[in-house]
């Protein structure tokens, strides 16, 4: 999911930039030494990393700057390391999804893919190659985002609390990537609370509320403060998968650059489907969701179901319930005006895409 | 790889297990609140360690106790860290090998095809429902890898050295399982030099050299004492994959538990066959190397032109120059007596594996 598209540049995001920037270049020296075909694999890699908006290091440096951090130097260093774990997820989330592509361009899978075939090698061959070297790369950002999180400039209690709250990201999102991959298989169908559950695990998590927690710990703010950023973060977070699952269906393919037929003909277990599973709709629908070459006019039944049947709202409604509880969070005092005006955005981000 | 099968218990192994079966207690209690799905995930990640033989462990510990190492406590978070390192390896290796099966038993993705298919997938789905599962489970063993080894109580620095020579074994292992895919491409046919590199690469540096110089540093070994046990590590470890190649070929099934038709049909490009590939023989072998349904007359064909040609003797010459150099390395004196001894088994087993 690409997430903050309406949202500008922030404090400290050169000083994350260099991070990564020093980091890839420092890997490319040493992976030039092994072999040039080592290289493209780290230049494959950063690729992946070049086009971002860094929202996730933004999550770091936004309540950083804003609980009184002053080592920008040393925070960015906290962001980049969510840079590589969201590098190093959705890397891997492309070989597990059989996805060669990303934002219209190959993926580390895509290019090594190609490289197979100009080898001569048959399209399985070549597949496969791809996926094994999206496997491999993916390991180097993960790997690499504890040892660039540890480059933070830090007591050693904080830097344990720092790798700590990192490894929760890592937990949550595998728990969550599990779940998904359960529902893929269709055997398990979602309920509500699983749908929510898988929201805040798979996304909410790595995006929002751990990068939210280091950033606002590393200021040295206090527990309650922490503990309600990540509060905020795991709400605000859910709202962003939630809505994104919703545009996902009834989106404007021209504002997200997202078919609306993908998740319908996928059969993606969302709030939208879990509530018309429960209405009397669902024999017709049924029919239509999941069904892997559904057209144009089937999809547009298939909305029109969900309207009549209450999801479309439903989905709508519980997105913004979470966006409202986080918003509510935000303005209830607990955080200095600075942080909450810098919030804010993110806020609005989540919840205004539906329009 | 299986290693160190002639090898028995050692100092600090103890300490080892207690380290590994806390920190599995731990995640599978974390687990087991997020979903019963997840805390599967966890057993069957932690079934993939419980049968090892705990041999990187060993390579920490080993040069650890008898460089004057106390605290074995300590060091058994190092040692841990390299057994997790190494189960992230083999359980992504599996999945890039597109094993389902190892020692005999379901590994991670053996489990999760065989509960996609009792859940009613077809088999291509129930298949990619296990390696996607892999890759997620590897993951999990990644990241911890380098958690646990912060378990280590030392100074900041020894932290920071540990870590940067954890990072190096990623490094070098994703090197190293990159060239072998391009070498299963067969586009690419390896040279002496590249099937040496890739062994020193993909097998010595993170079982043999890595964990040796993170025993030694943590013990507070003086810095060529660290460079001589690392170059100890990399010619023994080297020594050791290339046993492995040629076992794979010319061993007794019986011991090595391992048929010695997998090679040559896949047509794994190692030291028998770069040194095959120059000799006037090469046309007839060529046939039969790679050929995946190589009968077992056939075999016995490219085994007899294999010893003809010199190669079978020339891989077991250069594994040998190796473990000599690493032999005589041991013995020159920049090691104390007790660390000689407990080394010289490790040479012994690489090596007379062959008889």
């Amino acid at each position: 999911m690409t997430i903050g598209s309406q949202i500008e540049t922030y404090i400290g995001q050169q000083q994350v930039e260099s991070v990564l920037t020093d980091f890839f270049h420092r890997s490319k020296e040493r992976a030039e030494q092994i072999s040039s075909r080592y290289l493209s694999l780290w230049k494959s890699l950063e690729r992946c990393t070049v086009e971002g908006k860094r929202f996730r290091p933004r999550m770091v440096m936004t309540p950083y700057v804003h609980l009184g951090g002053m080592d920008l130097d040393s925070a960015a260093h906290v962001g980049a390391a969510y840079e590589l774990l969201h590098t190093a997820l959705i890397v891997h989330d492309d070989v597990i999804d059989l996805d060669f592509v990303r934002r219209g361009r190959d993926n580390v899978s895509g290019s090594y893919r190609h490289r197979a075939e100009a080898a001569g090698a048959t399209a399985d061959t070549a597949r496969h190659h791809g996926l094994s070297a999206g496997i491999i790369a993916g390991d180097l950002a993960l790997a690499n985002a504890f040892v660039v999180l540890d480059g933070a400039d830090a007591p050693q209690d904080t830097k344990i609390a720092l790798r700590d709250i990192l490894e929760e990201a890592v937990f949550a999102s595998a728990a969550g990537e599990l779940i998904d991959l359960d529902f893929s298989l269709g055997s398990h169908a979602g309920t509500l609370d699983d749908i929510i559950q898988m929201a805040a695990l798979k996304t909410a998590s790595y995006s929002f509320e751990c990068p939210l927690r280091a950033g606002a710990m590393l200021a040295g703010a206090s527990p309650d403060v922490v503990t309600a950023i990540g509060e905020f973060g795991r709400d605000i977070g859910t709202a962003y998968q939630l809505v994104d699952d919703w545009l996902g269906v009834f989106g404007d393919e021209a504002l997200t650059g997202k078919s609306i037929l993908g998740d319908l003909r996928e059969g993606k277990d969302t709030v939208l489907i879990s509530v018309a599973r429960e209405s009397s709709d669902w024999e017709e629908l049924s029919f239509l969701v999941g069904c892997p070459d559904l057209g144009v006019d089937q999809a547009d039944r298939a909305r029109t179901i969900l309207r009549d049947c209450g999801a479309h709202d439903y989905a709508l409604h519980t997105a913004r319930r979470f966006a409202d509880r986080a918003h509510a969070l935000l303005l209830s005092g607990v955080f200095p005006a600075g942080l909450q005006s810098a919030l804010e955005p993110v806020v609005f981000d989540a919840v205004e895409r539906v329009r």
